[in-house]
């Protein structure tokens, strides 16, 4: 049985979401799809709408075969960091492709950047920190330094956020994957960041997100599969609450509001002493929004700063991020009968071990994963409900479908 | 003009307040009465009901002349350094005399027993480590230590919360005062701890508080002050809201599932590996009585583990109390028309200064206060009320009556 393993975030589950998992399938001529998701918090520093157990679920019902937890360590990341968590567990789980959604929509324009690039590491090196120092975000600065190097010379445009991505999978699965042989498909519509709901078939995450904390789960119905309105309907009916992060603001508040700067520097991320900045705007913000306007510049991306306020919710410290270069374990949040059969053939070759529940023994391993999913807790305000997704972690088995 | 301290918390100023202010004045022949009053958080660890300066204008309103505050790091402290604190402002304000209430009502008792205990000190010490290590917390070591050396000669019944009070006083005279003599006045009716609002003319200021959260602030009308109710009436009706742990629940919960054992160690008086205890008790809570009910042992009283958690809540270390061993200023936190003619003819000859309104130089010296002030804050559950009182501390002028 071939296996194609897919990396997502399915914040929710949307129709495109359902496309790129079909057509990962085909292209790639595979019985499998094993996607490698991020758990509550998000790639760009976000709680997620509602907790992997449950967006596992919609990605299972939609065809999905097995999915897999991306641990924070690697989740919450720098694009090049998720993406090499992400390779190297689906190396570790027998996966011979990988199949990304990106705007070029052809392979070889990526492999053939690659090329160019190890050809002129040094000097894209050199111009990125030259860029930076004109005080760019590393996004930016990579993206215009990309583009003065191989512009002429290469048919990608990195300037597109997927093709961006796709280049961190393909560079990943260089360095990190003997078996793994990537592919990609084209996206269609929306991007990423569009926020309105349009009529097509395809709107994207962040639009039905806006449209869900607008006018309520009912306004999605028609823009999203099935698998997802039903997941988030019995949802929200049981928790009365989807996160987002207006649920975190006031813990943020009250941890900038009463440590030192010098305390809030074991922080992962925390540099150049952008916490003096986080502990001002703090002090006069009345939500989050306001809060993110007031830190927000050129150099520091909403991403950024997101990123490191998910850092500071969960307690997350430069000193123990810095000790965990490499996946230890295959967290298993669901699969269906094809999945199940598929690892009872393959299981005793993958390089990594699973966990299917969590115990005891996996307290270190897992540290920082139980922490995250505490924390994401503490964003419902019913205490009930608090209390059962702060011991979601332990109990929780596998979703079978 | 001739001044009498007293110390107090007025959490919140009732009838027996009233009468103690009054029978200082009289007792001591004094034209002036100066109180020490603890801030937004109280010495058994608790936030107040209401800020620290509609409480110093309740007494004020009753006939108080001048209110200090008790800087942090002395009021929420075992009584002994508590009492330090409070006597030394008090000698620092010219005060000739202390006047405190006690079970007992005569001084020469007092007296008595400070020249007891001087003469067998290290006899007592070894007492009290001895009961200690029987299980027995500090206070209830102390009790029965003076109890087993001195009932036979003694005419102090230290068992009494207000005897063993105001002994601290006498004691903290003995050692930092030369100009400061001590009284007592008969503590008359309601002990501290009574819950039950009686019908006597005074209640405890616990059956008030209790009276209040059960039944609004209007059932307490006939058992506080004018002054009292009028400013608890105004205040929830501009605030929505008067402050008890329930309203920190949520943040000490987050601070425990997302700090490790190792970093909640450096916390004030966290000792013994407490911190583990508290940990397993907030994955297991849903508010604030479950958790201290889970809590609390004969060893670690509801008092100590309630300071502890003030100081988890304000961030307050050991580093930073270690290094504050006296008061540095006289924070005024309001006075009448004679309390200001008494502090023009005396201030030059006070031994610490007065700080009246808050700003920038202050920080280093008012560190502590100012983030107990923004803790205390954080539970407002109204974004704007929170936002007015994170500042509220540098914006806030004493109150003149």
């Amino acid at each position: 049985m071939k296996a194609c393993g897919i990396v997502v975030e399915y914040n929710p589950f949307h129709n495109g979401h359902q496309l790129h998992a079909d057509q990962s399938r085909t292209v790639t001529n595979s019985e499998i799809v094993i996607a490698v998701m991020s758990g509550n918090f998000l790639q760009r520093g976000e709680p997620a709408l509602l907790p992997k157990q449950e967006r596992a679920e919609m990605a299972l019902r939609s065809g999905v075969d097995i999915v897999f937890e991306l641990p924070y360590q690697f989740a919450v990341q720098h694009a090049s960091i998720f993406a090499e968590g992400a390779v190297k567990l689906l190396d570790a789980a027998g996966c011979s492709s990988i199949c990304f959604g990106s705007e070029n929509g052809k392979i070889e324009p990526f492999i053939q950047q690659l090329q160019l690039e190890k050809d002129q590491r040094p000097e894209l090196q050199h111009k990125i920190r030259e860029q930076m120092k004109l005080g760019k975000s590393y996004p930016a600065a990579a993206a215009e330094s990309y583009k003065q190097l191989f512009e002429d010379q290469s048919q990608l445009d990195l300037a597109k956020p997927n093709n961006m991505l796709g280049y961190q999978y393909i560079t990943a699965v260089d360095v990190f994957s003997d078996k793994i042989k990537p592919y990609t498909i084209q996206r269609t519509s929306s991007q990423y960041h569009d926020e309105s709901l349009n009529h097509s078939f395809i709107s994207s995450a962040t639009s039905i997100r806006k449209k869900i904390f607008e006018d309520g789960v009912e306004s999605v119905k028609n823009h999203v599969p099935e698998s997802t309105y039903s997941v988030l309907d019995k949802y929200l009916g049981n928790h009365g609450q989807l996160l987002n992060w207006s649920s975190y603001w006031s813990y943020i508040q009250h941890i900038l509001l009463t440590n030192s700067p010098s305390s809030l520097e074991r922080i992962y991320e925390m540099e150049e002493g952008i916490q003096y900045r986080l502990i001002e705007a703090a002090l006069d913000s009345r939500n989050f929004g306001e809060f993110m306007h007031k830190v927000k510049t050129k150099r520091y991306t909403w991403t950024r700063i997101q990123r490191i306020l998910t850092h500071l919710l969960t307690t997350t410290t430069k000193e123990e991020m810095q000790s965990n270069h490499s996946p230890a374990y295959l967290r298993m949040l669901g699969m269906n009968a094809k999945g199940r059969e598929y690892l009872n053939l393959y299981k005793n070759d993958f390089t990594l071990p699973i966990i299917s529940n969590l115990n005891r023994n996996h307290h270190e391993q897992c540290a920082i994963d139980i922490r995250a999913g505490r924390a994401y807790a503490m964003g419902y305000s019913n205490p009930i409900k608090r209390q059962e997704m702060i011991v979601k972690d332990f109990k929780s088995a596998p979703v079978i479908i």
